[in-house]
């Protein structure tokens, strides 16, 4: 069935019964605003929204509920970044109405099942009609402790930098069933201290300078020491991007402790030192990661 | 000049400085997340995102500046629906390389015009390529207290219902700048007990029978008392949409108290009593408003 037989409201009443509700929602999707009580009052509150669109992110040949996945586990990436939790998420829906019901549903299917994974209640959202690709963008609020918040800003002149898992060819269709490294970031920010981290959305090459400027230091990795994926390159590692990784920067006085810690929790998980902080001016090219226009 | 020869970050570095920023911003957009203290510990949250397509509701030949307006302002409409205070905004920008830079800043000059106007803070958010048209989704965070929290759901048999300003014709130019009942509402439930509240943005015809429906009762309008915008009849204020004008619902016996204080305190703007709240059996129908798909 097309969208366009079965009208907005039809829809929404098809759509809605499949989000996860959790506590502390007073009223979600249906009424005019999603009202929730934050469980953790006095902690920051965490806020990103992220989209996915036909054609840029995704071909409608792919799976839908992997698509779905996908749009809500991005923006639970970011969380993951900042040693936040995620806790209500809304989804805007931008679909023609020639998309057939059954694409729609498994695309929430998808949406639901990610967010289930982390708690995540779906609170609401917006559907619109267009012309054009198929757009979902996925909002999320959580929330984080003040002492266990790290940005990009906190890398120090000698701090070691880590990466989680394995980098490069994440098209073959790791970006469409990755699983943010939540527990992973809140494990560390329990144990340790955390100078600066973000997650790798466009590729080491793109994001390590990023974290670097944002800390006002230089970087020096060692190429030969990066986690390659099964069947990457160092230059795919460097510039695919969509490997959802953590990449962090500790003083390198933990770093023993901190690995051993981490191989007895996660075991699977590799963890790998690849270079550090440095002054400015010992700054390394790398070659880009993806960027949009 | 074209996005695609600016290129993403070039193009933020452009447009975060126009930015608002309020106090309670820790940081913003340009981190892997938006984080912000909130003000007002042990409200309740209140979350609503809200888009904007090309050809769908606004053509490009449009001031851009005015659909940036329109795109924060609904949201922040919905925030009035609900008497809640809006705080903290996040931006989706769905566009093709091909788009001006002049295009995009104008757009973000309605966007923080609007935000402003309501000491909202733009905190952060996502652009993203596009074959197809241009897309602009605004999510907002903000809060409201327990006690002044309306949904749709509190009316009564019996109660009275009320509409700010006119309605009709707003697709003639008043849907591109028009200005969310944020201060009105708040004004009422500081005030007055609203046993149910929504924004008009489908139109009377599909909005009132929403909120009858939430409430689980039925509702006879005047059609003859509806207060039409110039120009504008019976029929197109039942079923243009776009007023972003309040409805709601109030016990019969603070009318007149209502109704003096209303005047006084607003002037400018006409407040309305268009009928009543009814069992559910006395149930009129009413021409539809705008519907998706």
């Amino acid at each position: 069935m097309k969208l366009s037989e079965l009208g907005e409201d039809r829809l929404l009443a098809r759509l809605l019964p499949l989000l996860p509700i959790g506590s502390g929602v007073i009223t979600a999707a249906g009424d005019d605003c999603a009202i929730v009580q934050p469980p953790d009052r006095g902690n920051l509150l965490v806020l990103k929204s992220d989209c996915l669109v036909e054609k840029v992110h995704f071909e409608l040949s792919a799976d839908p509920a992997r698509v779905g996945w996908k749009a809500m586990m991005r923006p639970l990436s970011d969380f993951a970044a900042v040693s936040a939790v995620p806790q209500f998420a809304l989804i805007t829906l931008i679909v023609s109405g020639k998309t057939s019901l059954t694409w729609v549903e498994n695309l929430y299917r998808g949406l639901r099942r990610a967010a289930s994974r982390f708690k995540v209640s779906i609170v609401g959202g917006e559907t619109s009609d267009t012309q054009g690709p198929v757009a979902i963008s996925v909002s999320v609020s959580g929330s984080v402790e003040k002492r266990r918040l790290v940005t990009r800003h906190g890398g120090k002149i000698g701090d070691v930098l880590f990466v989680t898992g394995r980098l490069g060819g994440a098209l073959h269709g790791r970006h469409l069933r990755f699983i943010p490294r939540i527990e992973e970031s809140r494990w560390l920010t329990g144990k340790f201290s955390v100078h600066a981290m973000m997650d790798l959305s466009d590729g080491l090459g793109t994001d390590l300078p990023r974290l670097a400027r944002a800390s006002g230091v230089g970087f020096a990795i060692d190429k030969n020491a990066l986690p390659l994926a099964s069947g990457s390159t160092v230059q795919s590692a460097i510039s695919d991007g969509e490997d959802y990784e953590l990449l962090f920067a500790v003083s390198r006085h933990g770093q023993r402790h901190l690995e051993k810690s981490w191989h007895k929790r996660f075991p699977k998980l590799a963890l790998t030192c690849i270079g550090n902080l440095t002054s400015k001016i010992k700054h390394q090219t790398l070659p880009s990661g993806y960027v949009h226009f």
